[in-house]
């Protein structure tokens, strides 16, 4: 795919430098490619990120906008991006859950990363940020996706912030909230009679033709640059933990993409000085009715097999996890694991979550908190150590999951004599 | 009522002294009352603000927690409340809505507070959080409400972090995602057969009956703690405009709390030298299906008289609204107005947020949008001044309102021809 625009300015990338393969290494030019041309391989960001002088990059992110732009200097984009409008993302809060952590013999200091504040309410506000910001670099005037349903409303709402046309397309089955959620920003939204790995395809034969000229899709020709998005989480929740790498942490896996920017986050704070160099633990959580990971992890396989998704988890439904192999490698270079639990499971951990802490997460919190409750229970995770766990989404998204479970205790008249019968006083 | 607890530490409500009645100015001491025993009129709380260094004072809240609690010295809180377990609302995004204005022809400066950020996504995680502290003071431990959806949730998930135990009244044909997520976090949600005027009434009379001894009605014993919350907004408004008081405030009016204490908050800024002495106009939302303070302003009245409310934005659905007639007071002698709009312009102007700003409102932010653009269209609201309207809720908890409106533009095969045919190419 060529570059709609050729008058890229030399700081529009910030500190990245060129795109490399990650299976090959070979280097080539920062464009909305996302395969390399030598081996197929995917291709990530590659940066010279500004080392020396870890105390005065630290004052600069803690002196910065509170959101994803304090840390600018570690993204691909553009030193003034804070001033160009934006839903700016982030600085969610890292929430002490003490009560969560009782509830599970966690004896450790355990904490809910919680992305529910995002704009539009899921960690995906991250990477579209990022993803915008190349889009408008490369002068593409549609941004596109395919999607499972929060992306999809991230990139419609991203447009309408910043001016841009928005298509985007999803499984026709969706959540009500999230097909809702995605059209009310205006744009075009899409339902194809298929699953998310059907409607990825299309995306994918799209991007090749001509209708597809001028699109950036956030996750086909963008995907380098909107990965780097979730790195954003590996540095606010050091930063938010005085600039400290937890023990251990458990994330959700739907393309694998988040757990190893996550992860690559954690390297680049260390290179640089900014956090103490240390071990850490990274857990991958998969819904059991989409757990290709999690089968390859147990099975002891290097390759990942597709599967067919039926879970309620649509937000992880992605049979075909295009960073799967490298979160297996994260998870085993790491000591950490990938686990999976059933919907049952999952509703139980999203009720548990709310009733303990407050926090109402989508299923895909569910599936988190449900494998950080398994891998305690198995003795995989350690409950004495400190451990962040992820909470990507918001329940209310996922409604239909809990509206069987979370009812009116009962319905009254307005009168005590009503309450009384109700059995209530 | 009694004090469940008789042993409140001297500084439990930091720079507050006093209960004081906002009718004769009777003074009683700090206490679960709402209602003045000399003449029933509402009590709230009066302070000793700590004046004389404003510039310690900024410095102070500048380095405080990124929420409600960097204004603890201004709030009837004890000093050490951020180290207490709580849903820590606040310091949501104040978005510059340069978007909105141009369709609008507002050529000055337009800001859109946007609650919708805090935890349970509305503003009254601010009240909640300083009632929660008032309840914990003097010993309650059933937190409850009357609510028309968003306070329920607000409560029983600060119930859920907090320990204390909930039960909330809400009108038993609320949207259904206001019913989950009330219901989520555990504790009792009880439907009442009325609307939120019999809740209401329900409450007071099970504050009177033994069986709500104990209880801590965030919105009847504990308003005139749970009101001050309120008084956030003006602050952080006031504090991400660079200290600054906007020209003009557009606020829904549900009982009319919160626009009574962002009047307050602005004026006590103003006395500690916090911002400069300047004038402003306060501008008030109601749907038309509930207008009772609307109908007093346009007709001159000092009273509000109570209406049946028939309106989609149910969350301002309080036909007797407590606080009218302070409303009028204020709206009257800042120069500003109160206007209403009728449920097809609520849609319209929740549509018109979305895809402007990609902001999804409640029913209650298209209210206030809504409210905005009639104001300017009747010549009532300075265009070219700077204004900032709020959102206090999201669009997410009301999907009824805007599901016909935002669906899909089309379900397709995954194939190009399919995408051809639909007309999407």
């Amino acid at each position: 795919m060529a570059l709609v625009s050729h008058t890229v300015a030399p700081d529009a990338f910030g500190p990245a430098v060129a795109l490399s393969c990650r299976e090959c290494g070979a280097r080539t030019p920062l464009a909305p490619d996302f395969a390399c041309v030598e081996c197929f391989g995917p291709l990530e960001v590659a940066y010279e990120l500004p080392a020396g002088d870890p105390e005065g990059l630290r004052k600069q992110i803690e002196n910065g906008p509170l959101n994803i732009w304090r840390y600018a200097p570690l993204l691909p984009v553009s030193p003034d991006v804070a001033e160009r409008p934006s839903l700016n993302p982030g600085l969610t809060k890292l929430v002490k859950a003490d009560n969560l952590a009782r509830e599970l013999g966690v004896t450790g200091s355990l904490y809910v990363k919680d992305d529910s504040g995002n704009p539009t309410h899921s960690f995906k506000d991250r990477v579209v940020a990022i993803a915008v910001e190349a889009a408008r670099t490369f002068g593409f005037t549609t941004l596109s996706c395919s999607s499972t349903g929060n992306l999809a409303g991230a990139v419609t709402a991203a447009a309408a912030r910043t001016g841009l046309r928005a298509c985007v397309f999803i499984p026709h089955d969706l959540e009500a909230g999230k097909v809702v959620m995605a059209a009310v920003y205006g744009g075009d939204v899409v339902g194809i009679d298929g699953n998310y790995d059907d409607v990825n395809r299309f995306c994918s034969e799209l991007i090749g033709d001509p209708a597809g000229e001028g699109w950036g899709f956030v996750n086909v020709n963008l995907r380098p640059y909107y990965g780097e998005g979730s790195k954003t989480l590996a540095y606010e929740i050091c930063e938010q933990l005085g600039w400290r790498i937890p023990d251990q942490l458990v994330i959700p896996i739907a393309s694998g993409s988040q757990l190893t920017k996550i992860d690559k986050g954690l390297k680049e704070l260390i290179a640089l000085g900014l956090v103490e160099d240390k071990p850490y633990k990274i857990f991958g959580a998969q819904a059991e009715g989409c757990s290709p990971v999690s089968a390859a992890f147990k099975a002891g396989h290097d390759v990942v097999r597709p599967q067919k998704p039926d879970t309620i988890a649509k937000s992880l439904a992605i049979g075909n996890p295009a960073d799967g192999i490298y979160v297996l490698d994260i998870a085993r270079r790491t000591g950490g694991a990938v686990e999976d639990v059933n919907d049952e499971q999952v509703v139980d951990a999203i009720r548990l979550l709310a009733r303990t802490e407050g926090i109402f997460a989508e299923t895909a919190g569910g599936v988190t908190v449900g494998v950080l409750r398994k891998l305690i229970e198995n003795g995989v995770l350690d409950p004495a150590a400190e451990t962040v766990v992820l909470n990507t989404g918001d329940g209310l998204k996922t409604l239909e999951a809990v509206a069987d479970a979370a009812r009116p205790t009962a319905v009254i008249r307005p009168t005590l004599d009503s309450f009384r019968e109700a059995g209530l006083a």
